[in-house]
């Protein structure tokens, strides 16, 4: 057995997740180009692909470069380029696979242009919209006039246009993911119109999250989704009804070192192994703790130091010094990030497998 | 220049910090054993042992094992050790060099025990005592009573007790730092003289963080403090009032990749580079955001998600796409665990080093 703290990945889980989130984007007739941020894991992404997927998402360009020279040749860096060193490598890149590069902004997309054409190069571009999450993208109005100044950038391919929304509506984080995903793709499809009416050729409109993928996936003019965590879910997930509990493919692995009270036990786990982004308390999702312990459901991962992890208990639970819990994280994406290494179970098999595109940050 | 973001750590500040905290140590007469967590890199423990250092404090056996291999000869693992590999790598380990585990329960002490015997080998142990940050520790009522079990155990040396409080007085955040710090120091050199009275040989008395070590130090009976975040001091200690925000020795460099509205602007750092543990706006310390922005600082760092930093800035601020921005973190120590190197800077030298402790979970 591994030494806890683990992060532990039931292979079986993941093939049915893969599968589902596949099996939604065809029913629906749109593409599915999964965002690989939430394992960083060039096995996972090509099993990804050969479940149907057309290529996959990426954040930053050494991500890119990862996946890449593990037989990956379509990726999407959905992520606005503005440095010229990043540029550079996009376009040798780009060299060798299909590569398409994020922009938001004009002088982004001039530098992308210019840096392309110094080498004789065209990129492939989407221009990312803000569809009201506030964070990159275009503001929504003015999408339509940098669509048609990109597209006569000489050494750019405008191909698509973007967004990201996740579970929220106006900026608000909510539970109507229904209402959220189909405004979501309403939004950009009536974009990709307009801008189809200006003369410029959109091809790709590429939405969706895991919360809202489903939903914006049926809505007619949207071709691409993108979720990330669907292959493990995770408690947020859980929460917001996306899945169940049982769903949850990936699971902390921690070993309890400390008893010293009848309400309370500390296990090896603190903030280097669990994220927390996803804070207990906030709204709408209201979750109690870092994790769901699934031993005692009913427990709270209450506070986290780095390398402690202390949980409320009903007073005498009877877990003792050196029992093994397994923790359903609110978070996988930011919470694999932390660990080098992640431990794959397939029936009696556990494999070890570095997380090759961990702690990309250039 | 390196590609953004990165963390940037000023030389010249940290060889002040380490001195500072030498130079208290020395004037108390107590011994200074850092805690490493905040660099995690053997070549600065190594500078903080020149300044004076008696040795160094780890939280896990992995990275005991890697200082060890790079030259550490004198380590405290300060974490309860209750899995056989781990304790039988520890009894591994102190064959080649002075180490000391943790212990705060009579089976996990009795595991070390067993396990040095079968290995015909005795381990130095120091007891952790909860202080009331009710964590690991076992209860201050209880310590008398478990060292004279553990002192009878065959295979141990109990050489001292130790605890962490930080800036807390029974269980709760303050600002009163100096109190928390003499209470520390005496509550346990009160405990340490009832374990003489016992019969229990006690040498060590170690106690004491960045915020209350100075004050813990002045306790008479005190013998060690382990301070680990003073090294590079970052924007929690700045707002205890432990150092000033110029005195902070390490800061992220991001660059701004998108500007798309009058009053904010994003930056290529999220919660893959900032540490989200210290949250804004929890008390006592009401942080700001996540972060100090050097060039702009009545900006605030207000969101993050996994690949984006957005800024909340006064209308019209000239911040524009490509411009590099220094940021202070709210907490160094689970910040700089995000990265797989730092960026050491020297006068004009700027040097790549790769954190060789890392990620150390098992």
């Amino acid at each position: 057995m591994p030494e806890t703290p683990y992060l532990l990945i039931d292979m079986a889980k993941t093939r049915v997740n893969i599968q589902a989130m596949a099996e939604i984007a065809e029913a629906n007739g749109v593409r599915l180009r999964p965002h690989t941020k939430t394992h960083k894991l060039p096995s996972l992404a090509k099993r990804q692909m050969e479940a149907g997927a057309v290529g996959i998402t990426v954040a930053k360009i050494s991500e890119a470069e990862v996946m890449a020279q593990h037989g990956i040749e379509d990726i999407f860096v959905a992520y606005p380029l503005v440095t010229e060193s990043k540029v550079e490598r996009a376009v040798e890149l780009s060299r060798t696979i299909r590569l398409i590069v994020g922009a938001d902004s004009y002088e982004g997309a001039r530098k992308l242009s210019d840096i392309a054409g110094r080498h004789g190069h065209v990129l492939n571009v989407r221009l990312e919209v803000d569809t009201g999450f506030k964070r990159t993208g275009v503001p929504y109005d003015e999408a339509v006039a940098l669509a048609d100044q990109i597209n006569r950038l000489p050494h750019l391919s405008l191909t698509g246009i973007y967004t990201f929304r996740g579970a929220t509506i106006d900026g608000q984080a909510t539970l109507d993911l229904e209402r959220a995903g189909i405004e979501e793709g309403q939004l950009m499809v009536k974009l990709a119109d307009e801008m189809r009416n200006q003369g410029i050729s959109i091809t790709d409109v590429s939405v969706g999250s895991t919360p809202t993928g489903r939903y914006a996936a049926g809505v007619r003019g949207v071709t691409e989704i993108r979720p990330g965590t669907y292959i493990f879910n995770d408690r947020m997930q859980a929460k917001l009804g996306v899945s169940t509990l049982d769903e949850c493919a990936a699971a902390i692995v921690t070993t309890v070192v400390s008893r010293p009270a009848a309400d309370y036990c500390i296990v090896d786990g603190g903030s280097k192994t669990f994220a927390t982004d996803v804070q207990p308390g906030t709204e709408p999702l209201q979750l109690k703790g870092f994790g769901h312990i699934v031993e005692a459901p009913d427990a709270v991962l209450e506070r986290l130091s780095e390398e402690h992890g202390i949980i409320r208990l009903a007073p005498h639970h009877p877990f003792r010094v050196g029992d093994r819990l397994h923790i359903i994280p609110n978070h996988i994406c930011s919470t694999l990030n932390l660990h080098n290494n992640v431990y794959l179970a397939d029936g009696e098999l556990i494999d070890k497998v570095p997380v090759l595109a961990r702690g990309m940050l250039e």
